[in-house]
């Protein structure tokens, strides 16, 4: 079954915004095994959608635009579909209804040319919005299925996964895809590879990708076959030879984020965790607070940007910073266990390097990090790993920030 | 003109890899005058490529493709283009010296496999690649131009810049556009289009767009016109237009970021600042210290996540926490004067607020944030501004950190 995601806005041509829908469908289709052939974008004007819709349905079963839905007069995807598909639009008095209600809800009248929205081609299917104005639309004729979600990330994406989702997996097609991702950090694409051996042999109905990303690399098995049951044993039998052999790198699987999981941890040990930041300078802490319910075991933070932060808040000797510098085992390890004092939780993360792209010496390249973890075992030393990344300062920031959480949770799950 | 834009990957199909290259093509474009009018991602395989490519040549006088130009047996790029234009592959003496001297220079031996870098298709014109082994090709043929760059951001944003660019620009073409970006902050949309007045009356050839995003609203102005002069004195015009009408809300323009903007106020006034964050967990600080050098200006940071260290550290009264509670103007004022205090800088900035999903209430629903600034003038006083931002956590957190950078920059520029 050819699919095609047409996505539809003139900010897709000039630039201004990058195509995360598209993405976005394309994974979640992905999961429930079907793989897109055509992804596309057009831009807003109705001559330019009549041609894209066109040239989608001719070459893909099942075409999924995202955008042109809105209410206003340059929302044109309704009347390229009143031209393409030649049906007229018909008034939903329930769908006007439920409009109404939801503004009604929130004490405001609705803008009456909001009416526009109940405007929809005659037989098409309709998924409701939870988050918008704008209904889902979805049209079956002559073996096509065309399904029109709005623009607005929140609202394609709860359309998608409520909606558009269980409807195709109910569309008969004629192969199984099972899909799994595992996770993994704290090691390279090409040690990875090295340790799950090179001469590992795969039948070509599985595939195995290693995807690196700032935060870690992961490994996705996608494995076909004529049912669910053997596109799913396919793969986990290489999912159980990944496990085995690199095991210990893995922290999670498919959309698992490393700071959920080390919330998890914490909050499953009761355990509590204080940050010390100099040149991620908030990053680390701003990762593990965008979990929901972070407050359970983040206590707070000192970025101690400036060295006289690391003296006088974390009690840094000056001494340290004199003979070793501020970016030194020394100086991580000290500012790990004068924060895990200061804040008196049960671990406590430091983070101190050069993030470029200036600062850098030859003993002490750009990249260079060094991260401490103190814990309540010796109130007076801390774990300190140094680390040699390489690349830009947002990357440098990013990785170390992921490197600090790896360290922790080796830490509380003891992997050596 | 008619461009496309196609990017080619697996990657792409599959949702792993948002499509960032064709955004900054297309921006990149734009630039320079020229809007693209086809966008479209196709796989690795032989098949899919060709296919993509006709269709491109079909439809477009210049086509970019971006992907499938490594060495490798799964690239397929240079195989695509031997097919659709019927053209063999030549070695390049030159392009393999050029490659094996990168490798000398940095003690190492070039992998065999990098010969097959300097197999080009015949007539085709190739770009430098500064930071890879692939070249970019050109091949002009009928009216068309057909350029593949590599995949790789930083190599393809290299030669696109430096080659592709100018290269373009020497094409012949019928209109000129020219481009601008004014960049605002602090208020909605609509309030925008109201101050710039919904009257204003714009020509055809000129379009003013507003363009959401977390940090604020961009105003885009793109002009058309046959000559260079004339489209420059439209977009001026438009522009002075929006400095007289929205002027204060106006922080920079194209690509400037309000963190740099800020960075570049404090710099020249010789003024440090710190920050107390809460919901926002140390985001504030990770993005001020973004900007190479702002340990110049950014001496450090209490993530007072918790109510014991907005006491402890930043001396919020345990009274007011009790009374008013964390999320309050009057813990918002204490924890900026607290923080200016404690890290003994020009200004402080603060933000407590209600991130979600959970945590609201009647009184203080999700989106509740409040804003403080304290300054040397009153040493026991703060500026406090309420927020209610309404979408999730991640965007409440992302807006609450611009909008204190705001209240900074309308303090500094004393804007009222």
């Amino acid at each position: 079954m050819n699919i095609e995601i047409l996505t539809i806005g003139d900010e897709l041509l000039t630039g201004h915004t990058v195509d995360s829908n598209a993405s976005y469908i394309a994974e979640k289709l992905l999961q429930i095994g079907h793989q897109v052939k055509y992804m596309s974008s057009t831009g807003d004007s109705l001559e330019q959608m009549e041609e894209a819709f066109r040239l989608a349905l001719n070459r893909a079963q099942v075409v999924i635009t995202t955008g042109g839905l809105g209410p206003t007069d340059d929302d044109n995807t309704k009347k390229a579909i009143v031209k393409v598909f030649k049906r007229n639009l018909i008034f939903h008095e329930e769908v006007l209804e439920d409009l109404k209600k939801r503004y009604a809800i929130r004490n405001m009248e609705m803008p009456a040319i909001n009416q526009n929205q109940a405007l929809l081609p005659q037989g098409a299917k309709f998924f409701p919005n939870k988050h918008g104005s704008a209904v889902g639309l979805c049209i079956s004729e002559n073996g096509r299925t065309f399904i029109s979600l709005p623009g607005v990330p929140r609202e394609m994406e709860q359309i998608l996964d409520d909606e558009v989702l269980p409807y195709i997996s109910k569309m008969p097609d004629s192969d199984s895809i099972t899909v799994l991702k595992l996770r993994t950090t704290g090691v390279g694409e090409s040690k990875l590879s090295e340790l799950i051996n090179p001469k590992l042999k795969l039948e070509s109905s599985i595939k195995l990708a290693y995807l690196p990303t700032y935060s870690g690399v992961d490994l996705r098995i996608i494995a076909t076959a004529s049912t669910k049951d053997e596109s799913d044993s396919l793969a986990l039998s290489l999912k159980r030879h990944l496990e085995s052999t690199v095991g210990k790198y893995i922290y999670g699987i498919d959309s698992d984020k490393l700071e959920e999981i080390i919330g998890q941890l914490l909050k499953d040990n009761d355990k509590t965790i204080a940050t010390a930041e100099s040149c991620t300078g908030g990053y680390l802490g701003s990762i593990i607070t965008s979990i929901a319910g972070s407050s359970n075991w983040f206590i707070g933070g000192i970025i101690s940007y400036d060295n006289e932060v690391k003296k006088n808040l974390l009690q840094v000797d000056k001494t340290i910073i004199e003979q070793h510098g501020a970016v030194s085992e020394e100086c991580a390890e000290a500012m790990a266990v004068g924060c895990r004092k200061l804040l008196d939780t049960d671990y406590a993360l430091s983070i101190t390097g050069i993030a470029g792209p200036d600062g850098g010496s030859d003993e002490k390249p750009v990249g260079t990090v060094y991260i401490g973890l103190a814990t309540k075992r010796e109130k007076d030393k801390a774990i300190v790993k140094k680390f040699s990344l390489f690349t830009d300062r947002n990357a440098n920031r990013i990785r170390a920030s992921y490197a600090a959480l790896e360290l922790l949770r080796r830490e509380i799950l003891d992997i050596q």
